[in-house]
């Protein structure tokens, strides 16, 4: 079996359209593997909504994300989509889905052989399907610090980003930058704070997820002259505000599963400094591409020894093993231990 | 193959116990089936959740109705309580399935038959799935007038009442009735509204499902003279109320699936003034049962006729077309017509 007969079909979300409009963190996942795998030669079918973009095989039943269409119900929409794809398992050689538990209950009326990227566990409620199925799935994560421990996992494969959407700066900005959703668990505030104590100007961009939270805690501080906030940004705004960057602050109270940001940041050769919580110590390497901090003062001694930092360092680091590329690597070696295993029983 | 051989998986909804300890329909038509079927020789194993009481073989996952359970996503038992019927699929020659459309998803992944009972649409948004598998499951409705006119369906099968739980009495009480939700949907309004403009004395029983509309439209009628509201009843309140009933009003605004009350009422000999919506032609007989009418003035002359209409007729409808014995007998053709399509495949 070469990769052009081996039969992969890809089970991507459909809240949103593959890859989204703007947010969907999942279905930008989905996208990227899917893409880089076809323009390796790879045989994909991508069960997706109908307006998605790919140059793999479409699949679709549901018109658009349900996040965009008032008019359907999102449960229907997700059983039209999975039942869909596991009526057509056979046609293919293997099922790597991105749609959280619910997939899983479909694995075991199919012989066709899966693997699931686990995004993240909304609660700790929906661990009993995974359980279930841990003999049976292949299960990702996408960084060692987001794994449940109860759990076996066939690998760790890191998001990958498309680097060549990220310029890189020699020359370091002068200003703090915060990215991400304005959110309590993103220490937002921890950044004012430290912008505040190290008489850095700081820029916030990104949603407001909790609007209590910003009225309070954020907005208080900004004044448009040493906190500013810019609201959300695309791509443009993100090179734009990663030229200004004199590092990136992600002060999360909460651990990450990956850290997107980070690795933006990395590929336009910003350092970050980030709470050592989850996966910041498998993305940032401390003293290398950023540092790992426990608190606002310790962030603020760090914010002195940023220009000891080799930013080439940084955008390496990324290409190495937070690219599209070293993702999908890692995917294809998942798939090939999967076919060997099933060519072997 | 008989009916000692012929196995059965009878799929109960996991929102409350099988059967319910009070509310919970679907439930409770999933376990009148399941306990008759078993009484007369029929091999069934019941998937429900473990704390359920049946005679059938108990197949269950989920601990406790998820209604009833603070501690668990109703998402999360609904994917494991129904891959653990599919899963196990193979070891039944039939399928009956209470679980609205979900259910339906996994069907195509057995080879085992199917019927689903609808037991309601609980929008128009989830048709589409229903369209998908309608060539696939045998639907089955639970009055005429429940029909999506798109879908097919092998069979009506009404619901049925234990009519042993429901006292007959030989003699009219004085006083009118509402049983059911108080929700505008159900017209409690306009029994009032018949109440008063006929000068009887009306009780009204059930529990509040719209507040606001109880509130406005219900509760200024309340003197406990001439419209009382005793709440919700169980099934000792019930046989009190229509030892006290002179009639039932049932003058519902949308049209009702089946109306389980009406059959009910008339199982203890009371006649039902109903409005001529939706299924209540199919469950009262006209001038016999009761009287079908199209809006309050018609209700209070037709109070006038109550006397002519014979008691003992009500009472043996309901043992002929809305007994548990009479919807097991639907189901057995039912059944019987999938099992010899099924042989002569």
């Amino acid at each position: 079996m070469t990769k052009q007969t081996f039969r992969i079909a890809m089970i991507s979300p459909v809240a949103w359209r593959t890859p989204p409009r703007a947010y969907g963190a999942w279905e930008t996942v989905a996208s990227n593997i899917t893409e880089e795998l076809v323009q390796r030669g790879w045989d994909v079918t991508l069960f997706a909504t109908k307006d998605s973009l790919t140059r793999a095989k479409l699949r679709a039943v549901v018109e658009r994300g349900y996040e965009e269409d008032p008019d359907v119900d999102p449960k229907v929409c997700e059983y039209l989509h999975l039942s869909e794809a596991f009526e057509r398992a056979d046609e293919f050689d293997l099922i790597h889905s991105h749609y959280d538990f619910m997939s899983l209950a479909y694995s075991r009326l199919t012989k066709t052989p899966m693997v699931t990227t686990i995004h993240g566990f909304s609660s700790p409620k929906v661990l009993p399907v995974y359980r279930k199925y841990n003999e049976h799935v292949n299960y990702v994560s996408i960084s060692n610090a987001d794994r449940a421990p109860e759990l076996d996992y066939i690998a760790t494969v890191y998001n990958g980003i498309d680097t060549e959407s990220y310029t890189f700066y020699t020359e370091p900005g002068e200003h703090l930058v915060f990215l991400g959703r304005i959110h309590p668990d993103k220490g937002t505030h921890l950044a004012c704070e430290t912008a505040r104590k190290s008489g850095r100007r700081l820029i916030i961009a990104g949603i407001i997820q909790d609007k209590e939270y910003f009225q309070e805690k954020v907005k208080p501080h900004i004044d448009d002259v040493n906190i500013q906030f810019i609201g959300a940004v695309g791509i443009e705004g993100k090179n734009k505000l990663f030229k200004q960057a004199y590092a990136v602050l992600h002060l999360n109270e909460l651990p990450e599963r990956f850290g997107l940001v980070l690795v933006e940041a990395n590929a336009a050769g910003v350092p970050v400094i980030a709470m050592d919580r989850g996966s910041c110590r498998e993305v940032i390497k401390d003293s290398e591409t950023g540092f790992l901090v426990n608190n606002v003062d310790e962030a603020v001694k760090a914010l002195d020894h940023i220009q000891d930092l080799d930013r080439y360092s940084c955008r390496k680091r990324v290409e190495k093993y937070f690219s599209i590329k070293s993702m999908v690597d890692g995917y294809e070696e998942v798939y090939s231990r999967i076919l060997n295993k099933a060519l072997a029983d």
